[in-house]
């Protein structure tokens, strides 16, 4: 027998994906931020589905109810946003402990409804059953995206820049931070990164005005990391990249969770963390037209580095010194926290 | 503080549906046994999501993983049945343990991709997570409809006959002979029941056909009990029901049964039971019709009783007799195994 923890997550799924048949009205299957369904001709619907577990996925003890809610919807959102989708209608599943409090049960709920509110969209349906030992949350939402208009991971070509929204690494420096603290971590210095893991805000409005310029080749949410989800898009693309250090935005709070965490600022950023901040390969020509879109919106963006032919991935250092991009993402069966 | 044992599945559920605010594009909301959404103007789609939790919804001493899989696919193709929608496009979140064996989280998916494969429906998307404790699998699918075609819990009418698919009370049956007898229950005279309980052939073929005939005005599905299901459909009519020993249909094995666990084979029928069969409210001039159809598709149907203008659930004995029906459904949060 192979357990779980033996083979890795990233095999477990290779397995599983590799038993899938390619079903009918499907455009795209599993693989990407979500799948594409064609519902009636020239119609498309982003599907994408997510599971936060107790102690795993969040603490209860750094989220209100109504927090840990909200952020599983950041989670969903953020994939329909990677697919460049206007999210709709949901569906939740509950595993819940029946000693568990009824109230934070119905906080979850009530924060999950008002983070898909605020991206219009709903709870149409879901499941509630009873969980032995740790509860958890599976959240599954579609979106409607224009069928030529979906983003996927695949479409990256040499000489795409590479953008991402937002500060990466912030999350994860946020959660590492909590861990080795403790109640510390509460301190305003740390605010912003705590803020980051906790409270993400998916890029969804964002994601839907870039789509309208036809700019982005190809996209992907970073839930696991940048290095990790680069990973992702680069190898679905068949390419690889570049990223130069001095392309990243100036992130003092990240440096001095860097010296607090004894890490630096470059690793900090490729490292795991759930940002829920789009990655993005962007047509070079219309690099200033998305700076402005995002500027528009309020969203910080940075074109960090660019696509190259060969495969692999590059990190170019402030000296300009250049060393290989190693991956490191969150394994679900070999990682013991997140 | 109020834990959820407390307060029952379904006073937990009407304050998680009480929370819900009503979407845009939803022409059903939750409540019934999918949700309809409308993606296009003219097209609707069925919504539908179910949980199966290791050690309550099934056990491995008593399936092989493909089994366990094709159940849970059965369990949410009889919600889209109960729709009277065509099933198409499915996601599967996975919580395993990190100790557990690959060839086991293979093999649910085979056997749900299987059963999903026979009724038109794909695996598109899901995610993987590992649990602490016990496993579980959450399945989301996703149907087409026609917008007035999809059948309802809301429709029945006074007058109207109470019809059943199958032979109702036999899974439940089946799981309490397994309970009680152990190894013993797979003695060839309980395999019919076993087999009711372990590899339930959801109605979606026979749904479908109906459908066309306009003859069924509210349908659910038997997944909590016959007694608990009606109560559910006659709630969302605003009506009652009547039901008539004499019209079930002959069933020897449950008879059997009834002895072997010290019950009668009217309370089996009655039982908590999920059989995956339809039960449907049906225009009496179309009985006939109804009957054909189901005769031609090989699925036995029986017209047990009917509806009422005022509420409450009244039995008819053998004799004559009547009395209330008391509903007994599964409390997730109270009864202590299914």
């Amino acid at each position: 027998m192979t357990t779980l923890r033996e083979l890795g997550e990233i095999a477990v799924l290779e397995r599983l994906l590799a038993g899938l048949e390619p079903g009918a009205g499907v455009r795209l299957g599993p693989g990407d931020d979500a799948a594409l369904l064609e519902p009636a001709p020239g119609r498309a619907l982003a599907a994408t589905t997510d599971t936060f577990v107790e102690g795993v996925h969040y603490r209860v003890e750094w989220s209100a109810p109504e927090a840990i809610g909200a952020r599983l919807a950041a989670a969903n959102l953020s994939d329909l946003a990677a697919m460049a989708a206007r999210p709709r209608w949901a569906l939740l599943a509950i595993g819940a402990r029946r000693d568990g409090d009824l109230e934070s049960v119905v906080g979850i709920q009530r924060g999950l409804g008002a983070a898909l509110a605020r991206h219009g969209a709903s709870i149409v349906g879901g499941n509630l059953t009873s969980s032995a030992d740790a509860e958890w949350l599976t959240l599954t939402l579609l979106g409607d995206v224009a069928p030529d208009r979906a983003w996927r991971r695949s479409g990256a070509r040499p000489g795409d820049l590479v953008a991402v929204t937002g500060l990466p690494g912030r999350a994860g420096a946020g959660a590492a931070l909590a861990m080795r603290l403790g109640s510390r971590a509460r301190a305003p210095e740390w605010r912003a990164l705590l803020d980051a893991w906790l409270v993400p805000e998916p890029r969804v409005g964002l994601a839907l005005a870039l789509a309208e310029s036809g700019a982005v080749t190809a996209a992907i949410d970073v839930s696991d990391g940048l290095a990790g989800d680069l990973d992702r898009l680069c190898t679905a693309s068949g390419r690889g990249a570049e990223l130069s250090a001095r392309d990243f935005p100036e992130d003092a709070v990240l440096e001095g969770a860097a010296a607090a965490l004894g890490s630096t600022v470059d690793r900090l950023r490729l490292a795991p963390s759930d940002d829920y901040e789009l990655l993005l390969a962007v047509d070079p020509a219309q690099r200033e037209a998305c700076a402005t879109v995002a500027a528009a919106r309020g969203v910080p963006i940075a074109f960090i580095g660019r696509i190259t032919d060969e495969p692999g991935m590059t990190w170019v250092g402030e000296t300009g010194a250049r060393a290989p991009i190693e991956t490191q993402g969150y394994d679900a069966f070999r990682t013991e926290t997140r």
